[in-house]
Formats: C-alpha cells, sequence, structure tokens
C-alpha cells in the first residue's frame, strides 16, 4: 500500500463573486494545483469532484466532465455529493484509489458557487442538505437546526453565547494572513454578543458565511511523487466516513456527532496515530457550536468540555492544538462543494510550513480535516503527516 | 485482490409511479436486494449510491444518509452523480473497494423520481446533463442532441430510420416476460416508423421513456461469500470509466462515443477478456441510435456496422450476441439514477440463470453493462462473468 502525497493544491480567493461560474471556479483553482505541484494534466488518471447545489444555482449537473475540461485534464470524472461533505467524500475516494495502485495521480477538489442566489436563495437552496419531507417542510433551516444543537448543548453541559463568541474571534485572529478568506478583519467577543440574532443562541457572528470558491488539490502515489522528484513532504495516512441518521429528530443526542466520531477513529486508526498526536486541525465550524462537536467527536476535547477550548486559549493559534487556523469556515468561507478540498490544502501547507500561519506550529507533524454534511449525517476525517 | 461477487439484486419496478417518495422506491429495491443475498444488514460497510436530479424532483440532496435510511443500514453513504452513468459510477467504486479489501460488504444502487415532475419538466431537468452554458440555453435537449448523433452516423456510414426500428422492435420484445419492465407489449416497425416525430430522424418509439424506480445490489468480496456459503456464482471482473468534451460542438465525431470505447477497452483489460468473449450486454439505449453507438465503442460491432445488428439479428434474442434481454432503457425504463446498477442486476441473472431470458443464452459466461451519461460524456463499463 503506497503512501498517498500530496503534491499540489490550489484554492480561488473564497468570497462573493456572483458573476463568475464554477467551471471558471475550479479552472483557477486546478491551474494553481498543478503550478504547485509541477505534475503534468496528461499525468492525470482520475477527477473526483465535490459540487453540492449545482442543479440549483447554475442548472448544471454531469459537473465531472465539465471540470474535468475546465482543469484542462483529459481524464474520467466523477462528481461526489454529500452535502457541505462533498468534497471530503471525493478525497476519501482519491485516497483509497492512489494506495491501492487504481491510480497514480488524482486531481480531487470542489466548486460552489453560491452568492448569485441571494442570500434567501442560498438558504433554501442549502436546505436540501436536510431532510425535506421531515425538516424543511416543518420550518428547518441549518442556523435553526444548529441552534437547536447548540441549546441542547448548553442544557446537557453548561455554557453560554460568550464561550461560542470566543470562536468567531479565534477564527478571524486567524484569517487576518490568509489572502483567500472572505473576511480578514479582526472582531471581538462583543462584536459577536451584539449581532443580530439568527436563531437564539446564535447570531449573526456565529454562523459561516454563503461563499463562491473553488479548492484543486493533486495526489499522487509515494511511487510518482520519488519518480519525479516532487516537493511532497505531506501524506494523506487515514481516511475515515462516518454516518448517522438524516433528521435532527431521529438522534439519540442532538449535541454530540457520532458519524464524526465513526470518521475520526476510523481515520486515526487508518494513520496509526491517536487524538493526542494531533498538532493541529481544520475543523467543520459552519456555526461556532459545530467547532466544539467536531472537538469532542475527534477526541480532541473531552465531551462537555470542548466549549472553553477557544475562550480558555487550548485552540487558539498559541494554544496546545491550533484549531482552523486557515480561519475556518466561518472566516475564510464555505462554497460548500470546495470546502473538504480547501481544508486538506490548508492542513497540507501548515504542515509543509508554507502557509502563512506555519509559524504558529512549527514541530507539528500530524494534523487532521474534519468535514461534515448537515447536520453531520454525513462526516469525513483525513488524517495528514509529514513524510520526508 | 479479490474477486467481487454480485450476492444479491432488488429492482423495483420501473414505471410511472409519481406519488413514490424516492426513499420509497430504494427501500423496495434494498429490501429484495438483502433478501435474494441472504446478507444481513448489519454486515454492510458502506452504500454508494446514485442519483440524478434528486435536487430538482424532490427538492432533496445528500442523499446519501438518507438513503441508508431507507435502506435500513447503519454505514456511511456516498451519493454520487453522472448523469444518466451514475450508479455506474457508484458500482464502479464500489468493485475498487471491496476488490482491494477497504470493504467487504457494499450496498450499491440508485434511485430516481420523475415522472412527477411530468413530461415538460422532466425534460427540462434531464437538460442539467448537458451544458447548461452552452447547449441548454441554445435550445439543445437530449432527443435533439441524440437527434445530431444520429444524422451524422446517416451522414458518415449509411443507415436509415428503419434500422433503428429495428432496435426498439427488439427491446419491447425482451421486455415481455421482465414483470419490471415499464413497456411489456411487443410493437411492430410499422408502429416505430409512424410514431409523432420527436426530433428528426428520430420518433416517439427511439426514445425510452420518463421513468420512476429503483435498483440495489449486495456486492461481497470472495472471502465473505465462501465463508457465508452465499449463492453468488457471478463476479464484477472488470471496471472501467471514461470521460469526453462535455459539448457535442467539441467532439470530433458526432456518431462515436470514445468515453464508452475507454471505459470498455479499460474494464475488458480489466477482466482479461476481449470483446469476443462477450455472451451478451445490457447497454445504455436512451435512444435507439444510442445502442448503435454503445456496440461499436464496446467493439462489439465494427464502427459502422452497429446500424444493422438488430435487423440482421445479430442482436436479438436469439442472436449471436443479444443486446438488452431486459428491455433495455428503451422498453425496460429509464430511472436515470438507477440505471447503471438495474443493469448489473439483470446482467448477473441473465448469467447465473434467474432471469425469465436467461433460456436466450444458457450456454453464457461473460456479460457487460454499460452505462452513460449525458451524449456520452462519461461512461462506465463492467464485465461481469461466472466464476462458480
Amino acid at each position: 500500500m503506497s503512501n498517498v502525497r500530496v503534491a499540489g493544491v490550489g484554492l480561488t480567493p473564497f468570497g462573493s463573486t456572483p458573476e463568475r461560474t464554477g467551471r471558471d471556479l475550479f479552472a483557477e483553482a486546478s491551474i494553481k494545483a498543478f503550478e504547485d505541484s509541477g505534475v503534468p494534466r496528461d499525468d492525470v488518471d482520475a477527477l473526483l469532484y465535490g459540487n453540492f447545489m449545482g442543479e440549483l444555482s447554475e442548472h448544471q449537473g454531469h459537473q465531472g466532465p465539465l471540470m474535468a475540461e475546465a482543469a484542462g485534464i483529459q481524464a474520467p470524472a466523477t462528481r461526489y455529493e454529500s452535502a457541505c461533505a462533498s468534497s471530503g467524500a471525493a478525497v476519501r475516494d482519491a485516497v483509497m484509489r492512489v494506495r491501492n495502485g487504481e491510480d497514480d495521480v488524482v486531481l480531487v477538489g470542489g466548486a460552489e458557487r453560491m452568492t448569485n442566489l441571494g442570500t434567501a436563495g442560498a438558504t433554501e437552496s442549502l436546505a436540501i442538505a436536510a431532510d425535506d419531507l421531515w425538516e424543511v417542510r416543518a420550518g428547518t433551516t441549518f442556523p435553526g437546526a444548529y441552534a437547536l444543537m447548540a441549546q441542547a448543548y448548553f442544557d446537557e453541559f453548561g455554557g453560554e453565547h460568550e464561550d461560542l463568541a470566543h470562536i468567531a474571534v479565534k477564527n478571524h485572529e486567524n484569517a487576518l494572513t490568509n489572502d483567500k478568506a472572505q473576511y480578514q478583519r479582526a472582531i471581538e467577543v462583543a462584536d459577536v454578543l451584539e449581532a443580530p440574532q439568527v436563531s437564539s443562541p446564535l447570531g449573526l457572528y456565529d454562523a459561516c458565511p454563503i461563499s463562491d470558491g473553488a479548492a484543486a488539490v493533486v495526489l499522487t502515489s509515494e511511487e510518482y511523487a520519488d519518480e519525479h522528484d516532487l516537493e511532497a513532504p505531506v501524506a494523506i495516512t487515514g481516511t475515515g466516513q462516518g454516518g448517522d441518521r438524516m433528521a435532527l429528530h431521529d438522534r439519540e443526542h442532538l449535541a454530540r456527532s457520532p458519524a464524526a466520531r465513526e470518521a475520526g477513529a476510523e481515520a486515526y486508526a487508518d494513520a496509526g496515530v491517536d487524538a493526542t498526536d494531533v498538532d493541529l486541525a481544520e475543523v467543520h465550524d459552519c456555526f461556532t457550536i459545530a467547532e466544539v462537536l467536531a472537538l469532542e467527536a475527534l477526541d480532541l476535547e473531552p465531551i462537555g468540555e470542548g466549549i472553553t477550548a477557544a475562550r480558555d486559549g487550548r485552540t487558539t493559534a498559541d494554544g496546545e492544538t491550533p484549531i482552523n487556523l486557515s480561519g475556518g469556515l466561518k472566516a475564510k468561507g464555505h462554497p460548500v462543494g470546495a470546502t473538504g478540498a480547501s481544508q486538506i490544502a490548508e492542513v497540507a501547507k501548515l504542515l509543509a510550513g508554507t502557509h502563512p500561519n506555519s509559524s504558529a506550529v512549527e514541530e507539528a507533524t500530524t494534523g487532521v480535516a474534519h468535514n461534515a454534511g448537515g447536520t453531520v449525517a454525513s462526516a469525513t476525517v483525513h488524517v495528514l503527516e509529514v513524510v520526508e
């Protein structure tokens, strides 16, 4: 079994560019990834591509071959859709293919065009990640669903909005050096607490923005990387996936994410590491409470204690295990189909020492990327390690 | 590397059931597949699920976990979308996972709900499989696109509508014994020629219907099948995938399908067979001309000669290589996301001797399933063989 090397990564700026098509965005990301990798396009064996709502935002399905064309490659292409974990799911299959020798070089990534729908249109389109029959028709939106999860957490373990506010403040702080981030501006706890309420207890600054953007990653086998003298010091050494009941009301606990726990445990075992080895992570903070649930599901915090991690400085840039040094979904932005692949890109750069925030994690050898769909009805976790 | 056994298959009736949800359809197909296989649900490691237009027909994305729930399994689930080749793409990854030891048991399948959209709505929704920017906005629909391909074929190689009519007649004839088929009635060449024109040279009887339905297949490793004494005499021994430019106008030839040729060549090589070994095939006859192009791409007919295959009896039930003994998309129906998996189910039953039409192919040991997306911008091909 071959190690799977991250040979190159490319990201568009994340933000509001309603005039840009999905193919335009993915073309930019893939150009950057190929440049970064030094891998010629002709060597690509497959494109695995994540997209969530192209049918609604661009009247466009069947994006696999469309995006292969945008990337300038002639290779079979498949689109993966697992809501906000779409490109995480694509990365997982890409890792399996390369490690098993099915493919030597895979282009994996994703894109999403959202802001052209407007805020109401995007919110309605995002709702297709929930159960239309039993949740959406009853009025559930994702801010509402995550507010229920936050309230359930507070009820079971304690905590308050101010704890969550520190997560938003931390992630905005981390994004200051990230020139791809949608929000490169510092905020304070008071800003979060005074922001308009979205769905109690969550306010506007507890939510990630609606974003356009794309991410692309060139993965190669170890043999290919060695043979071509690639600068590819980081490998994806573990992959895991979990699933849960679709609708919140069918879950045993609203304030836990068993799908992410399952994915994390599988990825750790696959890589031969455990949570104590993790030096940094990018986790799926679509809402501030989601970062808390992710930390606990990944065993980076004990159940019921993740709520204080940012406030007490355990997950800040100067903390023991910095979380979302990219700015996270909260400040970097969340173009849904691009997010999972963008997390791989960020962790790889942080570990390789080529990220603006690498100085915060100079000795780091092990990082984690956690991507979640819906209210974590699906989740993928990947472990990345410095291997040379 | 383990052989990948087809342990059980399940299909809903294909037809017009606009009141049934996708989850209802997939639940039925999966119940049947589990019953057929004797595999307990708890042993399933993953669901790989194909769906094409759920966002438009049911306001429902993120169908992976939803369908895992419908199937009564607790396992990670991913949705694959490659237009009309969606569940073909899912089968391909399922085969890779099982043969490489990532999973022992995979539930793979797909479903589509279409008729609730009405004919105009379904046609518009199907168009998202073409290039929205360069084809759909210019007025292209799939009947129009395949009509262009048919006309280009006639121009280059000769042939006439009556040749195509024999394909429709053959596939309706084959469907007479298929109690899951949407159309269980014989037609004659005159019916095809006299049917209302859809897009010259194609008429109404050259097109597959709009359909609701689901298909599910339980795949296991050889070791699992042996250990559990499963009745699973057929294996998927070859998998291949190809891609092409998305828009017809970017192709070198309108009347050839290089993506299917690439997929076929890869699948044959993977299985260690060639076209002369193929005893029967299910090919993607969304329009009559599509069957011709498929036969030629799979090297079952020389380029330019596939047009006479049905008319001259080479592909009829009593011919040398029977094609679409299930009735094909044309008569069995084409619930898009279900089609690729349903082809695997049909070929497996034909080879196992448990299909109503198995008597036509009593000595058969090798079958092929060919699934295509859009105007064959994507294609998957699988080879199935009797292994015990």
